[in-house]
């Protein structure tokens, strides 16, 4: 069950601001207090910064709940989480907790910031274990989500069905797509290819399906970009090795593309030509641009940014944040996986 | 322990022709046929086709082994292998088996190539389960070595360390690399980052190191382009999600850059200038180039060559198996895996 009584109705939800870790990120504080100004400035989201007054410095006029410590980007989550109860990220989650505010960002400790959500907000009734939703782009449309980014390196079946149930809520919630297609990560469209755990959920997913996604069946590592599929299932150490792969070969390539640029004159005047053409494929592909991996399966709503967040980045996250907590993301979560208990 | 008894010398084999399965692939018989003939017409490599005759057609000269059924690309693997005795791929191994031909080539079902190699060719002695070990491109310097492609979706810890000991042998082997750098994929640099079985392996590849390569730790989806290790090594499910995904990402980025280059007459030109600088970079992703995928562990050379190949990636194909069986490869490979059975 959850740590609080009643979830806050979207009306109130949306009168909150957003929690914002400070001190999380590489770049903080001064490119997250500044992304979460522009939030504020540009888009009228309430800002609520989070982290100790003299390390944050200049607030920027937004209003700072003060802590007096700070989990480091390599610090042990769980550990972090236990001994600094005063730290910036699980003072953040506590504002959610204590309905002071309608969400929370850090771009800090992935494992820390999902540990203080999950300790200070809990679970959602029936959810076995948060998972991290994180968005792969398809060209001029809503991005697909790939579930388990990397919480979980060690699924069971009915995990991943109800990490599959849990993005769907979120895609449905967040771009307004009715019953999602999900697809199962695996070695080949065939039922009967992949791991026991891989045809399991299989099995399971084909009967789950139709209460809230469809399931169209296995995929494959070739078919991530763009996805045929509104949501990928696949357990959290296949996702992040899978996610890390795709981040490195993009950035390889247009790595590449800048270094053969720069060759000469004439490959630089050819490049102007082009940049029009591509600078919009490379934004699609920047993940400053997607607001940041989503947390699910906690009583209150989590953005995982990118630890290299940037302003624009930290903006984006903020009104991914604010859009999802006001359209009731978590009370579709945990209507998505009560079927599942009650079958 | 082996199937036939002594295996034959470099020097014999080098006396040997490659046996090259005509039927396997979208493109046979036509374009394997063709590149075959190129690796012996250009390169004065022995060429044995394996095939029914009437489904060959014109052999160009080549000598053709007589057979009389085709296991088809997306027939279950061991149940073509057992059912189909006088096709194609299981005449091909048996052609090694029996001394008659260095290697086997196929660029068709990769399972039943896999499963005519084991069952025909046999284990080398102490192999636990053969791999699939493929090249990944490191611009300008040898490629790296990703085991497994996918031959095991499901791995043991000690399978992994044979895996990373086998490839080793083979990249030392093909490349001339002293003493090859092995990477573990997991999720985080750490030794405790992972699933149980990377743990577990992890700690197995410290112990095994020092004979016959050096183990640098944990790699991470990112680092796979370029690789930083001469081997990655991951279970079969992950290796081939990884790969799909990073063939998908890269087809993905050309096929849209190639767009953007048609747009007009000014990026048309554009493109030309900067072409020249692409096509190196595109011929080295392009798998054609690479030579196909070997299999490690069977006791007689195998390389499974992409189901699209057309004749230049069959050629390399056949020339990368005539230079790893004349370079003594299954010898390499059983002296690897050798000191972790006495130790």
């Amino acid at each position: 069950m959850s740590r609080r009584g009643e979830r806050p109705t979207p009306e109130t939800l949306a009168t909150l601001p957003v929690a914002v870790d400070a001190m999380g990120g590489d770049k903080a504080p001064g490119e997250i207090v500044e992304g979460a100004r522009r939030a504020a400035d540009q888009h009228g989201i309430g800002i609520v910064l989070v982290g100790p007054p003299d390390q944050v410095g200049d607030t920027q006029g937004l209003e700072l709940v003060a802590c007096t410590e700070v989990i480091g980007m390599d610090e042990d989550p769980a550990g972090g989480v236990r001994r600094k109860k005063d730290s910036s990220l699980v003072r953040a989650a506590e504002l959610v907790r204590d309905g002071k505010a309608c969400a929370m960002v850090s771009a800090g400790n992935t494992g820390a910031t999902m540990a203080a959500a999950l300790l200070r907000m809990g679970r959602l009734p029936g959810v076995v274990r948060p998972c991290i939703a994180t968005p792969l782009p398809r060209l001029g449309r809503t991005p697909a989500v790939l579930v388990d980014a990397g919480a979980n390196a060690e699924c069971t079946a009915a995990m991943l069905v109800q990490f599959a149930q849990m993005a769907a809520a979120y895609v449905s919630a967040r771009f307004d797509t009715a019953s999602p297609t999900v697809g199962l990560l695996s070695i080949g469209e065939e039922p009967t290819k992949g791991t026991p755990l891989v045809k399991e959920t299989h099995g399971l997913l084909v009967e789950a399906a139709g209460h809230g996604f469809e399931f169209v069946g296995n995929l494959e590592g070739r078919d991530l970009l763009p996805s045929p599929t509104d949501v990928i299932v696949t357990d959290g150490f296949t996702g992040n090795v899978t996610l890390k792969s795709l981040e490195g070969s993009l950035r390889f390539l247009f790595d590449t593309m800048l270094a053969i640029f720069g060759t000469d004159d004439a490959t630089r005047d050819a490049a102007q030509v082009l940049l029009p053409h591509l600078l919009p494929l490379a934004a699609e592909f920047e993940p400053e641009n997607t607001g940041g991996a989503m947390l699910l399966g906690t009583d209150g709503v989590c953005v995982i940014s990118h630890g290299s967040s940037n302003a624009t980045a930290m903006m984006n996250a903020v009104l991914v944040a604010h859009e999802c907590a006001t359209r009731g993301l978590a009370d579709h979560v945990a209507a998505a996986v009560r079927p599942a208990q009650s079958d």
